[in-house]
């Protein structure tokens, strides 16, 4: 049952009941103007219907792919399996040493691509929103391809984990 | 690895996508400007930052919830855990059945609040975004309930689970 104590700290109260949702986990990339690749890893990715095909997620406008996002016209969504844990901590690392690895290639819309994920969808961007020190992006998809079939990877209580193998 | 076939068919390939892609499962309630309690099982919860406390979600504007939603100032917005599928259940179907049970009480602002859940937040609704047949939410947290811990409720593969037991 839900205790009587209200908490009047908001960002408290968010940051405690987050910790409680779980959340999907993607990878998104993009090329910056000058042609560099750039990604990050986002736990915010949620369809908005699918004809026409439309995803949704957020981002803070102070991260390192701001620049390159605030820019770009396409994106590649990857969805990311319990394989792929160490890509989703790579890149949400050093921003530096994320396309170091042989792990990617160029694909459609001269997108940087990682190949061990288990789906990949080509969007483009509709429009965005900027709100307080954040943004959430309304995009189109365009194609997919298909991977491998993996267990979802999901964020929780502050780490990585697949579903149980038994639906409830 | 990924595949080489492109699927140009966009929602086939959002489809397809997304059911690789696990999310969180949470409940949305608020009052009918006629008082009636109304509300629904989203998958697209997401937070928009702490400071401020933001939190978005999306939402089809032909649901039976829309026009007390579009209309609303205030909302609740329920972490589910593992125990809550049957409320997630009964919150994605016939709504005229949604609030017949004694497993809610009205609380702040008047909003119908489901008592057996993992935690509340309160929001105020910022700004509305309306995209095709949909609408994007943004909603500013005012204070927040804990319940009692239980694993985070989410939804993949056209199920309900729970994380497994050990992190990644």
């Amino acid at each position: 049952m839900l205790e009587n104590k209200l908490n009047h700290d908001a960002g408290d109260a968010l940051k405690a009941a987050f910790r409680r949702h779980a959340s999907g986990v993607a990878v998104i990339t993009t090329r910056s103007p000058e042609g560099a690749p750039v990604g990050f890893t986002a736990t915010s990715m949620t369809s908005l219907g699918s004809n026409p095909a439309l995803v949704t997620f957020n981002v803070a406008r102070g991260s390192s792919s701001w620049p390159a996002l605030s820019a770009a016209t396409h994106l590649a969504l990857h969805m990311l399996g319990g394989g792929n844990v160490e890509l989703a901590r790579k890149m949400a690392a050093d921003h530096t040493k994320r396309f170091l690895d042989n792990d990617w290639k160029e694909s459609e819309f001269g997108l940087p691509v990682f190949q061990d994920v288990t789906a990949v969808l080509f969007v483009k961007v509709r429009e965005f929103h900027a709100i307080e020190q954040n943004a959430v992006f309304i995009t189109e998809v365009v194609s997919g391809l298909m991977g491998s079939d993996d267990g979802a990877l999901l964020y929780n209580q502050r780490g990585y984990f697949t579903p149980a193998d038994t639906a409830l």
